[in-house]
């Protein structure tokens, strides 16, 4: 059961709104299983008072890091004074936590979510990284993350869509010069050719959505992953598992970036699998 | 089973240390039990940091009000919009909450908590309060709420005594301006005659501590109480039951406050005997 004390931890969830955050529900029943003194909270704060509030919260001794959602992520660039790579690359950050030196650092998880899920979805055929090309369509916070995980990665061709071409084109440059060993180019939404393929548009929630990729001629060996979370079987997903390919879930990237909260926030080690049975519950 | 989620409503309780503090215990027990989502959490916040924090908290839609432990009393008149008369008069609030205009009050709870309590305490014998006449030994933080809200309730006399005599003339003069129908003097700290004498010094939460009031020649219906928690019968408690006076514990005041924050954070009609059960859990 969980208990609250004068000795827990504090991590808020950041958002405006807040209401559907699903953050403080698993990790605290993470931290209930565990037995780990420590609470996710949500806190409801407007885009203009958000800087000030991450800048007084992690002066708090007993605040451990913070979860930010919409539509705060761009804005915590300037709330922390140190700001990663990849979180600079996709100029958004979804986590915020402290160094040694007290310091904090403003990370972007989701994308490395992302590959680890995909880790575990092609175990049995793994991708291979230099010769593997991948086509990410939509070219806007998730698909930057994705595109510069699997970049970074060492992916070999990495093509980019966007139906905003100027974003697709401003992406490609922005990899092709942070990751020169990757092929970086801006394609078509068809599949044809490519060992992955990733849907990070939010088309596939609506029923009356259209495909957001031409899946006609892809491998049936081919992967292919979907951002969307409000559906779990998207008709993109529907058409890739008649073709025979094997599917990534949007919830798998949101799964596997609860171990790498934790290890940012003082906790490593915890595996997705914990995360997989609680949000069964 | 306590659950917190993206509508839970927090209540931070904010100290300095805070590790020591049971309102998250307390409170998120009750609302457990009656279904609140709503959740108390610790805060440890730096004095420097203090006013700003709570500015920046209370002007969260989902922060409802705020705890204050020690040592901010004081200084949440600065953090406030409006301080009530009872917290300017004691220079202290243990409670912030909002206004339905969404401005902020500073408020001071535990004097009314205290006569609360006496009201309790005494409900067989009630004090016939204009003529009753009340000894209150300590004119710190605590004793001050406390004189106060006896002077509120239309207390006859009011004898203060404080080894810092001008702590003692001090809150003299700051009663007896607010409270022109209450005799108030600087006294002694001799019990005799008095119908009831409190004790608001620290004085009895070590075993070497002297007795902090003389109680020769008390009348047996008289009621002693006394603010200390740590211990819960003090030396003076005890001389007091074998002298025959009513007695009422520190911790009494503590309880009897639990429904009045509710009441300020919007949940009238709570009872201290709710309180009183979850206590003993």
């Amino acid at each position: 059961m969980m208990t609250i004390s004068g000795t827990t931890r504090v991590f808020p969830v950041i958002g405006w709104p807040v209401e559907q955050v699903k953050a403080p529900a698993l990790f605290n029943a993470y931290f209930t299983r565990h037995g780990i003194d420590a609470a996710v909270i949500p806190l409801k704060v407007p885009p203009a008072l958000y800087r000030d509030t991450v800048r007084m919260l992690m002066q708090l001794p007993n605040v451990g890091g913070i979860f930010v959602s919409i539509p705060h992520k761009p804005a915590t660039l300037e709330a922390v004074d140190h700001v990663t790579p990849r979180a600079r690359l996709a100029g958004a950050c979804n986590a915020v936590f402290r160094q040694p030196d007290g310091s904090t650092v403003g990370d972007l998880i989701d994308g490395e979510g992302f590959v680890r899920a995909l880790d575990r979805v092609s175990a049995g055929a793994p991708l291979s990284w230099p010769d593997a090309s991948a086509l990410v369509v939509g070219a806007g916070g998730v698909g930057c993350a994705i595109a510069a995980a699997l970049a970074g990665r060492g992916i070999g061709t990495l093509s980019i869509f966007d139906t905003r071409a100027d974003s697709a084109s401003d992406l490609q440059a922005r990899l092709a010069a942070a990751f020169p060993k990757t092929r970086v180019t801006v394609g078509t939404p068809r599949a044809r050719g490519f060992d992955l393929v990733v849907n990070s548009t939010p088309l596939g929630m609506r029923p009356d959505d259209p495909v957001p990729v031409d899946l006609d001629g892809i491998a049936p060996g081919a992967v292919v992953a979907d951002c969307v979370m409000k559906v779990e079987m998207t008709p993109l997903l529907l058409e890739a598992e008649r073709r025979g390919c094997r599917i990534q879930k949007g919830r798998e990237m949101l799964i596997e970036q609860a171990p790498l909260y934790l290890e940012l926030f003082g906790w490593p080690g915890a595996s997705s699998a914990d995360f997989r049975a609680l949000q069964a519950i």
